[in-house]
């Protein structure tokens, strides 16, 4: 059948993910997992598709208008959820009273953004979030930073910096000032610090958010003090002496930079900056943001913080909580870049070539008895020329081959050939288990 | 603010994973992942939504009507997809040169179909393929049937029976009897003969595949062959006598058998059985069907087959291959109704009350510890009565509680408490990785 063909193609801003990303990728969140796993976070899991209602109006106007929705075939409206935290507050609205609280989850998903894919973004990608929800302990603050830590050894970034602040420094600072009620312009200003400077922000300050110049020079003297820890803690006293908000936050940073070094967090690794504000209205508490030294451009590869209250759109209960959420796709690029992954095409380490039809149930059997003996073995599906076989391995990376001819056979051998090195010597075949498990180390 | 609450819920055929679920199905999936890379299948992705036309008329008219479509912003036509063969097909089109071939890929991802849900069908569930491509190599016809056998070994799913049979036996047996063009009527029909019986298939082969009542009487005569392996096999010679498709069919089962004991399948675990037909028109050779001994009745939890063409739709490039797909939330349902999943809320299996705020950083030094020595430890957030905590420790199913009050702390001890038995004892701090390392097995 010569049939015309329909275009193999993906839609705009999609992509596919060949095996060495898709490895790459798996290794990344089985990762993340085990991380959060180590902390007793559970995963859960929600529809793709929700009630548009449910989606609607809770990512700002931006969400809303990048949202995949349609009416579907029973006449609703529906939509593709954009992110993990809309679909957690409704799932946690409809199920607290089963789960109970705290209650600590993780959740690795994908997630649609319909966006502008000039600017290089994807319209698909995975969101990698944890969250604990109905508590207001400190210690789960001091555990979403020591999570984040661990996430970022774990995964083997190198040097990296989590930053953290407390919102409550700047409510403190605000309510001091009398400009409580100018919070969102305010850190709609202050994000923009580094960007575009203080004159700069000052001058936005006072347009956008109402300042007087000196009410403005005191938000970014805050927000430009300089120093580390405690010294650092000592200078935020006197900016937000009489604010209990202000005092509070003061306290709730020592705390958790206290934790961090008795948990064993090297020096460094951690930082207060009091110049992080993160956008969003949401957060109330301690937040997170966390740079690789090697690339800092890349902006954060972690970031998160405490809210207030997850759910209230859905449910009258108060659910605080506080929580982070790791880049998977711009990680992965970053780690990329700084070539930390090493490409594979191969999950399995051993190629065993066939040499004759013949033969076929004793190179099944002998790579049955490599399996059981715990090793990853692919075996060659056709008898074809031994080079072309070797050549398929080397482009898929595998570790090592194990060539039994006729020959080997009726010896009892096989050549065990390393592929990085071309080393290649005799094994007898019941000790090749062995062998193969010293030579992969 | 107390505005009206937008009603959480799910979408109707939707569904929440709570934590006990979701911990169950990452379990499931992650033993399917590790067996499909024990023989060197890789991982591939591919986006949730294709061009429409990639998708449509591809799984039949009830896939069509079954597909979650629309227009996006773009105006273009889009389709969620219905199953992972057809963008597999597309994927493999697109990048097969890249590729290179055999290609053994696996594919564990949702898809979605808005079936009828009155009959408990779920809209939106996981499946979890593999697939060789690219090789008619009778070895990937074996390694299909060991890799079905050994998921269901590390699945735990208890007595199994992998039934194989060859399409191109019946292919041989029409061709003898002439009716090589009434292949899909056959089949169709065939398939019933479990539920409906031999006398009504006959009637239904006559009415709609056009036989005599001695092709018909033929034709059932191999659906009923009962009796085993070599014996069986023998049995089918004579049927087929004379068509060279048909003797392919019978030699291949007899290779697939007897690489099964060469792999040391156990004798009873592989049963060829020439009623099965898997109605797709769409395998050519080998087709494999999986039922659990004590369900039966839920049907086939892993079924595949091997097929001519994967993606002629899209490329000129023939594709021929064999593979599989396990049915998760089928297995899931099954597991959990014979009882061989243990319910599990919780993923760390350590738990530790926190006493006293005022010593938090010491608890927190304490699972730090206990966490860099390879356990999962989850500590609670606040330091509410003991009784509140361990009454949380037990819902979630922890294992053992690690209970340190301001007196153990003085004496550098901790009780460890097994909360399966209430069993406790008190263990010096320095002891308690190893201690519970022991205690947890």
């Amino acid at each position: 059948m010569s049939s015309p063909k329909i275009q193999p193609r993906t839609l705009k801003g999609f992509r596919d993910f060949l095996p060495d990303a898709a490895i790459a990728r798996e290794g990344l969140i089985d990762t993340a997992r085990a991380v959060y796993r180590s902390y007793g976070f559970v995963p859960i899991e929600t529809p793709v598709l929700e009630y548009l209602e449910v989606l609607l109006g809770k990512g700002g106007d931006e969400s809303d208008k990048q949202m995949y929705r349609f009416e579907d075939g029973g006449g609703r409206q529906v939509g593709m959820r954009f992110d993990l935290t809309v679909p957690f507050a409704r799932y946690a609205a409809q199920h607290i009273g089963q789960l109970g609280t705290p209650f600590k989850r993780y959740h690795i998903a994908p997630v649609w953004r319909a966006e502008n894919s000039q600017r290089g973004r994807y319209r698909e990608f995975v969101q990698c979030d944890f969250d604990t929800i109905g508590t207001e302990g400190l210690a789960s603050d001091i555990e979403t930073l020591l999570v984040i830590h661990d996430l970022m050894v774990a995964l083997d970034v190198g040097g990296f910096q989590v930053r953290i602040n407390n919102r409550k420094v700047l409510s403190g600072l605000l309510e001091r000032l009398g400009l409580q009620d100018r919070t969102t312009p305010v850190l709609r200003a202050l994000d923009k610090l580094a960007k575009i400077g203080a004159d700069k922000v000052a001058a936005e300050l006072e347009r956008e958010a109402g300042t007087t110049p000196e009410q403005a020079r005191d938000v970014l003297a805050l927000a430009e003090l300089t120093g580390e820890g405690d010294a650092l803690l000592d200078q935020l006293g006197p900016l937000v002496a009489g604010s209990e908000t202000g005092e509070r936050g003061v306290e709730e940073l020592r705390g958790v930079l206290s934790a961090a070094r008795a948990a064993g967090v090297p020096e460094g690794r951690v930082r207060l900056d009091v110049s992080i504000a993160r956008g969003l209205d949401y957060y109330t508490g301690t937040i997170y943001e966390t740079f690789l030294d090697d690339l800092p451009g890349i902006g954060s590869v972690c970031s998160g913080g405490r809210y207030d209250d997850l759910a209230s759109l859905y449910t009258k209960q108060h659910l605080p909580g506080v929580g982070a959420s790791l880049g998977v796709d711009r990680l992965l690029a970053a780690l990329e870049e700084l070539g930390r992954i090493e490409p594979k095409s191969s999950t399995a380490d051993v190629f065993v070539p066939l040499f004759s039809a013949e033969r076929l149930n004793d190179y099944v059997g002998l790579c049955a008895t490599l399996r059981a003996a715990g090793l990853a073995v692919e075996l060659y599906p056709e008898a074809k020329k031994l080079g072309a076989q070797l050549k398929y391995a080397d482009r898929r990376g595998f570790r090592a081959a194990v060539i039994v001819g006729d020959d080997e056979w009726e010896r009892g051998e096989a050549q065990l050939k390393l592929l990085s090195t071309g080393e290649s010597r005799s094994v007898p075949l019941a000790e090749l288990p062995e062998a193969l498990r010293t030579a992969l180390g």
